[in-house]
């Protein structure tokens, strides 16, 4: 696929959004059900689909765990329709007023919420993200192309199929939701060059991804999800929910992107607590990369500069002692990603320091790394976590994924 | 200047903006203040320095138009430190709660308006830009990193002296504002490469500047300033208005973005309206680039499509008759940069429809384009006026200067 296909499904998408730009809530909400019942109407094929990639997949010698992300059962499928009806029932971003006011002069002045116009889905693994991404963008009044990875290309191209019928039979622009086809590398570079063509790109996957989605494009990027997250345990925590959140920010689910990696703890609890944590941890199965305190226990191995800039994604945590609070704040500045932090204490001067100093999207007091989530925040839907100060910060839900646009109207106005 | 002396830069400008973001408005306006003052006082070595640089343009034969930007006089830095007290009266957006609830688990979320941490601005000619830049990143929490055109480093050198002493007595760092230094177009490389030392570019100046920052640099870009405005006279327009609409547009400032460079009529009011507007604008010294309805009146040249794209900056406009409503929009998807359009109607169903259907930064009814302007908006302060769809839109003031992070508090949730 050259970078002149590329252009000519974004320009039939760029086509496409002008109808959906101007769809109502209703006419989405409809597409969006009709795409739910085409998921689960064309489950033998989609099904089907899938069990290409994931023999493809084992006869190449893919490991488990990603041949596992890989697989489509009728129980995910499920997920996925009921995740686009989800969608449905969230309010409709585009046509928000976010702000408004009468000028001086009369001038009627309002800030309104309008669709980006056509969105790139750069993804991994996960066929769920195709049927994921297509009902967020629908929703949102986007068009979306999606380029998942080659080894899901058998699964996202039965899944596009049923969604792009679904919209048509709902009388909307079947464009609206495309594959970008292509296995190589070629076709994902084409669409990073495509500005004018493409107006915002959303990497999804892993570090290796992002930074070359990030490096490489000239259409805007939002950068999602790498988390290098720390827990703080101040000298002022109650130990008891220290031990818990700390437990939960690393062990609930390893391989998310808001699992903690690293732990701090202040040298006035270190006696009391580090002892505590090391056993919990280790019962737990992790395995420690501490500095001198933490390396006194058994089974603690040394931790380098390089695993205090780690995002594990497993069962590691890396570990330090630090003197003081703003120790803390300067070790999370020197290491973090920015993605999310968390202090434990009772004490609100220190948990104010840490709000304000510490620079990440997510800042949380006494609850566990695991909560920055657009499901645990409210959102309803989440197209990823944005670690980027432009645009969106956080985890985006459907305003994020809108641009505004100011109408003014007067009556012969003149300066 | 290398690419590591750049990056230098950036992280003492880093280093400071710690500080700054966690200063209280007081601290900021008095530091604004200060600068203001400090403006006045060095009111001599500015403008010698000044003096240099217009002497140096001028013995190179730079057009008298660029050497009036140039050119400061005491009016013009008097000018300068009231914007400056101007910033100071404007509201912190730093720690403005965008949005807040309690979730269903009892915790607390909000999301809070912080600093970007450094801001990097590219620019040309005018050294009020250096001043106005640096005050508003001050006011929102930023570092600024200075890069003014080489034209013109006598008096941005003489500026920044004057406000990094300012900075430095109201008791903050003084490296929040610095000028990178070199003349030659690899310290401007070296500002675009440095992703993760600069958080955000603001190109402003011409055309080629903008594009070649965009394309070019691997930081966030937030692109400004192209205006390809056009204006539309509906078949529902009050004519009297429409003719006072259009020459303001046009004439009022040539030189600035929202000017109007294109003029659309609706077919059914072209024999009412076409002649009035052609001559009114020769009138006023405008040259008219037009199709072959236009081309009927004397002195109006022939319009090629590259007249439609171009943003003359000039007294010249390109005009067409369209033959209905939709023929406009279709004509303005094509040439418009996105950044404003006008209708001029009485109808309210036909302004519904340019203003759903026209994807610019600014869509106006009944007003003209030169309206889309911070001041003007009601905002106090602009940094420029954003033509891309990431971030912010259109005319930029202290939020769009800004970035977000989410603060949640619990008491030991784990989930």
């Amino acid at each position: 696929m050259s970078s002149h296909d590329v252009i000519a499904v974004a320009e039939r998408a760029r086509a496409a959004s002008h109808g959906l730009a101007l769809a109502t809530r209703a006419q989405k909400d409809a597409a969006l059900h009709a795409m739910a019942d085409s998921l689960l109407a064309h489950e033998a094929e989609i099904l089907a689909a899938n069990a290409e990639d994931v023999d493809r997949a084992e006869a190449g010698g893919t490991s488990p765990n990603i041949v596992d992300r890989l697989r489509l059962t009728p129980e995910r499928l499920a997920g996925m329709a009921d995740g686009l009806r989800d969608v449905a029932g969230l309010p409709d971003p585009v046509g928000e007023v976010v702000r408004g006011s009468t000028l001086a002069n009369g001038l009627e002045l309002r800030q309104v919420r309008v669709p980006f116009g056509v969105v790139g889905m750069i993804y991994e693994a996960r066929p769920n993200v195709t049927a994921d991404a297509a009902g967020i963008c629908l929703k949102s009044g986007n068009a979306v192309l999606l380029r998942g990875s080659s080894s899901a290309r058998s699964s996202n191209a039965a899944i596009v199929a049923a969604l792009r019928s679904a919209v048509e039979d709902a009388g909307l622009e079947p464009d609206v939701v495309q594959l970008v086809p292509g296995d190589s590398h070629d076709s994902v570079k084409a669409l990073m060059r495509a500005r004018g063509h493409v107006d915002v790109l959303i990497p999804r996957g892993g570090a290796g991804l992002i930074r070359s989605v990030v490096e490489e494009s000239t259409v805007p990027v939002i950068e999602t999800g790498v988390g290098n997250c720390h827990v703080y345990v101040d000298r002022a925590a109650d130990l008891d929910k220290a031990l818990a959140i700390v437990l939960n920010a690393k062990t609930h689910r390893t391989s998310v992107c808001n699992a903690a990696e690293s732990l701090l703890v202040h040298a006035d609890v270190a006696e009391a607590f580090v002892p505590r944590v090391v056993a919990a941890l280790q019962d737990a199965g992790v395995t420690i990369h501490g500095d001198a305190a933490f390396q006194a226990h058994d089974g603690v191995l040394a931790a380098t500069d390089e695993d205090y800039a780690t995002e594990y994604l497993s069962l590691d945590i890396s570990a330090a002692v630090v003197p003081d609070l703003d120790a803390a704040i300067a070790h999370i500045r020197r290491f973090s990603s920015q993605h999310t932090e968390a202090i434990v204490t009772e004490d609100l001067t220190a948990s104010r320091r840490f709000t304000a100093a510490v620079d990440s999207a997510a800042v949380l007091v006494n609850a566990s790394t695991r909560f920055t989530d657009g499901g645990e925040f409210g959102f309803g839907a989440e197209i990823g976590i944005s670690t980027q100060k432009l645009h969106a910060r956080g985890p985006m839900g459907l305003p994020e994924m809108t641009s505004t646009k100011y109408v003014v109207t007067g009556d012969g106005h003149v300066r």
